[in-house]
Parts: C-alpha cells; structure tokens; sequence
C-alpha cells in the first residue's frame, strides 16, 4: 500500500480530457493540465463510480448518515459494493481489509482519510478489519533496511489506532511478522496464476525490476482471502473482503479479481477515493520528505497556522478589489478542499463555498477555518495516539480470535 | 530442490566435448552423445573439482575414512570447501544444509544420495544440519495442490529421517510450513538484490514464468544464512554453511553467493555430486512416474529383481562368445554404475570391475551382486523408515534451540 503518498489532483472528478496521466500504486501524475482525470481513470481501470443512489442506498441498509467523504464524493468509485450491500441485508459475513505502507515516520493528513473512512465502515456495519502494514514493500521500493521498516510499521500502527478502532474487532499486522503458514500459502497459490508478463501489462514491472518487487502483489492481494486469517475465519472461503483504499491501488485488486474464482474465492469489492491534495496545489506532491507539502499529524499549532497561511494554493484574487469582483476559483483552492475534506458542517460549508466563491469572504477568512479545524482534529489526534501505548499495539496485532 | 530427480548421464566426470548441454534444477540434458560432461559443467558454473589432495585433507581432519561417495568422485566438484576445513581446524562453527522437493509419494535411490553424504558429514564433522522441503516449489512447478504437496513433504521427511539422522542436530522444515519471521525477511533482503534479469540469466526464466517461480530462487537461497534460523543460531551472520547437493543446484547458490556479501553474510561453500543414472542407462530419465525408470525405496525384493534383470542396461556383449572375447564396457553398464555408488567394499569392487570388464565375469553375475546389494539397502530403509512415526517427524520437524 502506497496509497495518498503522493498527489497532484483535484478532488473532485472531472470530465476534462487530458493526456500523458499515470496512477499506479507508486505514480500519481496528472495530465498535461496537471490534474487527475477521474473519469477517464474509472474508465481505464474498469471501476464504477458511486451513484447518489448507491449512497441512499448505504444510508438505508447501514441505518446511519453517510460519511462525508461519501456525501462529497471523497469516496467516488467502487467494484461490487452492491452485492456487499445485498451481503449485508442477508445478514451474511463479510470483512474490511485496508492498510498502508510505513515509509516514514509521521503520517500527513492524507494518510488519515482511509483509516478515518475506515472506521465509519466498522462502526456502520459492524465487522472485522484487518490492516496490513507492508513493511516488506517499503524494503523493497524506498531502500529501507528491514528493522527500520518493522519499526516504522509499529509506529504508523499506533497513528492508525489513534483513529478509534475497535481492538475486538481490529486485527494489524506488519508482512514482516506475520507472512508465514496460511498466508504464505495463499501468497503462493496468487503468485502460480499471476505471470511476468501479466505483472508488467498491471504495474509496469521491468526486467530491471528485483523479483521482490514481481513478487509483492501477491502478498497484498492474499488479505482479500478470508483464510489468510485462520485465527479470524477459519478455513472458511465464503465471506467477503471489502477494501476501501485510494484507487492508485486499483491496479492490485484488478489483479486478485481475477485471481480470486481460479483459487475458489470471492472477489474482493473496493471502494475508492481520490487523492488528497498538497498544500502548494493540484500539481505539488505532498512528501514526508518536505514538511511544507503537507500537513502531519505531528505538527505543532504554530506549524498549521504557518503551513496554511504560507503554502496553502489559494484561488483568491490577486488583489482585494479583483477578489471582491471576480470572486475565488474553488477549483484550485486548497483551503476550500481541505474543508470539503474536513468540515462536518454540511450547511457551513456550503455557505463558506457560496460566500467565498462570490468574493464576500477572503481568503484568511476561509484559511481561518482550515486552521481551526485542522488544528482541532491534530491536536485531538496527538491525544489520541499519546494512549497509545506498546501495549495496546501489541493487543491490535495479537494474532488471536475475534 | 529438484536434486536427482532426473538423469541422463555417464557417473564419471568425462572430458569429452558434447553440444546442447543443459542442466539447471529443472533440467538435466547431456549433449549429442546423451552423456553430460562434467569438466564442462565445472568450468561453466564456474565451481572446482574435488581434487585427491582435498579427499586427503577431509580424511586427516576428521580422522575418518572419505565416504566412498568421496573417493569414488561421485561428489566430485566443491566450492570453498577447503574454507570449510580451515574454519573446522579452527574450532569455528559450520552448518549443513541440503534439501528435496517433495513431488512424488516414494523417494528412489538417486534421491537417497544427497541424504547418505549429507548423514556421513554429519557424523564426519557434528555439526547443525537443516533440511528444506520445498512444497512450495512442487507447487509452483508440478501444479501440485498446496495440502498434497505439504502431505507429500512430510511423508518425504519420514525416508530423510530413516537415513539415519541425528534429531538432536538436524531440523527439517517445510517451506508452507517454515517461512515466516526470520526467514519472509531473508527471502526479502535477497529478492531485494537480484533482478528479473538476473533469474533470466541464471535460470532461464520467461516473460510466462509465474510470479512465484521467479519469486522462488530467494526462498531456496535464504537458509544458506545462519540467521533464517534464529532458534538455532540466534542473530548471528558469522557462522558457515556447507550444502551438499547434486551439481544441478548449482544456479541456486551460485545466486547465493553473489548476494550474500551485500547483505553481510558469509558465502555458502558447497559440496556437489553427479546424477545418478536411470536403469535405462545414460539418455534415460528417473521419473517418479516411469516406475521402471528407477529403484524405489519402497520396492519389493521380487520388484528389484525384476527391474534389474530386465531394465538394467547392459554394457556386456551381445553374445556369449563376443562377451567373453571383447569384455563388458563399463562406461554404460548401470550394474557396475550401481555398484560404484552402493557397494561398500574396494577391494572387491576393483575385483568385480577387472573380471567383468574383461569378460571373465557375465552379466547375470554382476545383477546378481547389485540385486543382492539393493535388496539389503531397500530392505534396511524400509524397517528404519516403519519407525519413523508422525511424532518422530514432529519431533525433527520442532522449531527449538539445539
């Protein structure tokens, strides 16, 4: 799992054509406009987009609001998610599987939207989760010797659990400590039906390539199977696996779909969100190498306030008399997406938009309330994951019933 | 491991130039004239030939006779193995490590070999043995189901054990069963070192080759370091490792050794034999489905009769006359090549090889030596092997400390 590592994007889909676009699990690159079609994406990789209709529908099945990222269209595009709906009303099991991959030591904000998505899920429907840190993949594609990814893998846990998971109903693990016996079976019996050739047509693997790299997809893809996890399911393969990611991991699940009925298995469903912007805009990459890309979960106050106020993208006018006339272009502003991101107030939010967007409210106005919001959410995160001892760690990755 | 599974083959090193060889774990091929020249081989692979002086060398610093395996060059070639015996005289620590792919329900002889040499170093040196069976392999390659190839491990495991070994210095694993840990992370930081270039080279991998089969070189390369096992070497990297094999996994550690210097691990010395041949003689192939390809060690006394008498290729002559004028070649002969390889006693060897050679001893009289010979050794394995309960494989088969 790569997923919202990097960045160049707008957040919502657009229909606009463009050319020269590359998203694959470490390539996030938008078209000539800089922008990321998405569209034309869902179109590429065969997904579908949600549908108003699906969201009722999710409401209705789930008996609680959606999420705002569902709202938004945060969450746009799924495979299959209609018959985990179908799954559920027939009260038939079904569990989430995500992950990441703990290349650094902080994660940015858009490292959060999974998890936070993630467990409004496990809240709405009330099922497992597994997570798996890949710290194998870091080793294998950032150089990072294998300690100080198992390290990072611990760390980024204790991030992930500050989003509020339920430890009776959450199992993480890192490739390093728990690849082995039932998984290592499966990862064996993906990678006998995945072939080079196949590998490089999915993820543009080269000759150059090491075989770790050929190999790894199918030690991301063998979560999707419920009997990865005996001590969870048994030997059981008729339960559902649905994965909420951003969709740069399409191309993995693409894969295990077609895997998965020559091994006797479900498809896994996805549902997939967009990328998250950087803070210098739709073309910058937000990069735990450049703290000014990004907003961390361990920033300070002081550091919000300066990172918004400096390197937010704003679509305000260049002067106040240009912005009171034309207004701000929405489209490119970060301080407005990161309160399409963040702010619950479905009603605030739209009169922040309507105002905004005519030139009434300023641009410090709109970066006032980001600050606020997301100094609120950092700050209630640090509290958070300040509980969050080795201990609990330890109990999230107990390789143990649930 | 594929080791001896198949064989065309003269079991004399021979200097003859042939064209069109190929052996590599898959395959074994000999050049025009069916025979595999193994000058060749050295000098292709790059490893050394066992010269007298090093039988000479093992002998003093033992203080044990050579195996006649080693006298009679049937393990004719070495890498670093004086290395080996430098570090012994030393007092320093070394492992063995040899292994089988478990495809086929019974082992025939020419898969005993490895076993009955690695067992005589054992003795010859005491020293930590491992044992790998690579289910995993069998799976990938033969299509085999992963339960069965994991059933087939284990019942391949009681004929490893009836050879005699120490359980309280030997640890057989499986790979379904064993990787995992300390191991997932050194088959990691191998895969991490070599490309898909490489395993083209070296094995000669295709664009159509699974994944899990370009995957697997690191997974057989892995226990050749101290440290995949941590219950018996703890984190250390400064303790060898000496692998006997047949002279077709070459490609195996070869990779091994390149890799291991950039990850601070000693080079693997090795130890490699012949191919054993088929008892259709040099172009034919021991195959677990060609039951008279071959002795199996679970073959009765009538079956070795049989099988000997009527499969045997003989160099003897045509006729009687012809015979006794001209004399048997023995460069052909599979009894006097099965004799080489199992009879005990020198002197009577030289004895049976000057008469038949000459034509004063027949045919009939030679089978009748290896009918008796092969019916003791099958005989005796097979009362070893009935006492080779599930709890004694559990018992070799136990991650401890030894």
């Amino acid at each position: 799992m790569s997923n919202m590592q990097t960045s160049s994007t707008s957040s919502e889909p657009s229909a606009a054509a463009t050319s020269e676009q590359v998203v694959d699990p470490w390539n996030v690159q938008g078209g000539a406009d800089g922008k990321i079609d998405y569209n034309k994406l869902v179109e590429q990789f065969g997904c579908s987009k949600i549908s108003p209709e699906l969201v009722a529908r999710i409401e209705k099945v789930t008996g609680k609001p959606a999420h705002p990222f569902l709202r938004r269209g945060i969450f746009f595009a799924h495979r299959d998610l209609s018959e985990i709906l179908d799954c559920y009303e027939k009260g038939q099991p079904f569990y989430l599987y995500t992950g990441r991959g703990p290349s650094s030591e902080a994660l940015h904000l858009g490292h959060l939207i999974p998890f936070m998505f993630t467990k409004y899920l496990q809240d709405a429907f009330n099922v497992p989760l597994v997570i798996q840190l890949t710290d194998d993949e870091k080793t294998l594609w950032k150089g990072l010797d294998v300690d100080e990814a198992r390290r990072l893998a611990r760390e980024n846990a204790k991030d992930i659990i500050a989003c509020g998971f339920d430890v009776t109903k959450t199992f993480i693990f890192s490739d390093f400590e728990y690849v082995g016996g039932a998984f290592y079976r499966n990862i064996v019996r993906i990678q006998r039906c995945v072939t080079m050739n196949q590998v490089r047509g999915i993820f543009g693997f080269s000759m150059e390539d090491s075989i770790g790299k050929i190999a790894f997809p199918a030690v991301q893809a063998a979560p999707s199977f419920p009997d990865t996890f005996p001590h969870l399911f048994g030997a059981r393969k008729d339960i559902r696996c649905l994965i909420p990611c951003a969709i740069d991991q399409d191309p993995y699940f693409r894969m295990t779909r077609d895997v998965a009925p020559r091994l006797g298995h479900l498809k896994p469903a996805l549902i997939e969100s967009c990328f998250f912007p950087s803070l210098q805009g739709e073309s910058g990459k937000m990069s735990a190498s450049d703290n000014s890309s990004a907003i961390f979960v361990n920033d300070t106050p002081k550091s919000i306030k300066d990172k918004i106020n400096k390197h937010a993208f704003s679509g305000g006018g260049a002067t106040l008399e240009e912005h009171r006339s034309r207004g701000a272009n929405l489209s490119v502003d970060i301080p407005w997406k990161y309160l399409n991101f963040f702010m619950d107030d479905d009603v605030k939010l739209e009169e922040i938009g309507r105002e905004y967007g005519a030139g009434r409210m300023l641009t410090g106005e709109v970066k006032a309330e980001v600050i606020k919001i997301l100094t609120d959410m950092v700050q209630r995160h640090q509290l958070a994951r300040s509980q969050v001892t080795d201990a609990v760690v330890d109990a999230f990755m107990a390789v143990r019933p649930m």
